[in-house]
């Protein structure tokens, strides 16, 4: 699925399961935050600096579906852009576990839960977890979910 | 959490377990997929139609973190907005069923599976199934989470 010009590097095959690695950081700014929430999450917290203050979160805090789509472009710019990926069917939990705020850099770390073959002979399961850190090193986030992955040697 | 301005109209003692309604809906164009995935998922199938085309999704689909998002947007647009919302610490699953295609419309389905309170008196948590169906009744996405709310009477 990566199409032409792109190289496939990873297969379902290349997926070791038990391994963690880092595999790239991003770093938020007040606008980006505002910009998302604008769009998807208008809560007050997330989109007013000032009634973000008055909040619970004593100040402006990521939506915690921004900082899933963050993950999810750091996955792509790691890898999968350049992996047999046939998409996901979804993913088994989510943790905001802390708030996500303006200039955090957020780490994301990778680890292989699992990696087991379908029923259709081209392609793979691999159950994977990520973590997320910011600088100071506290998680701020965990998600665990599936993607499908062709098998080597099976490209059409 | 709404600030002034926004009546609080929604606490946690009203939220009706069992209770599954429609709380909105939302057209899906070409050009928000589009825009989305480039800054957050740039997989070929999510930016580029003709790539897509050549894809197992057979054309361009949303991607599904987009899907999330969009419910989180009709869910604060329906309720969330006015309500004593305190965040949320996380999903219990997304089901990713079918694609979701240029021109869709979404329509989001709200099932209340649980609501009790926590070791804190002034908040509740609510456990929400939200089905999302399109406009031929294909059941295209789930998700089941919890969300704090404050409990009627103690503002502060």
């Amino acid at each position: 699925m990566t199409g032409p010009g792109v190289a496939t590097e990873r297969y379902f095959e290349d997926f070791a399961v038990g391994e963690t690695v880092e595999i790239g950081r991003h770093r938020i700014t007040a606008d980006e935050i505002v910009g998302f929430a604008h769009q998807y999450d208008p809560q007050p917290f997330h989109t007013d600096p000032v009634k973000a203050r008055d909040s619970i979160y004593n100040g402006l805090i990521a939506s915690g579906w921004q900082t899933c789509a963050i993950v999810m472009r750091v996955m792509c710019d790691a890898y999968l852009l350049r992996a047999a990926s046939m998409g996901s069917p979804g993913m088994e939990e989510i943790r905001w576990l802390k708030p996500v705020r303006p200039d955090d850099t957020l780490i994301v770390k990778r680890t292989i839960e699992e990696a087991r073959p379908t029923s259709k002979a081209d392609r793979g399961l691999v159950l994977t977890r990520w973590d997320v850190y910011n600088q100071r090193d506290e998680h701020v986030m965990m998600m665990r979910g599936y993607g499908l992955f062709g098998r080597r040697g099976a490209d059409a």
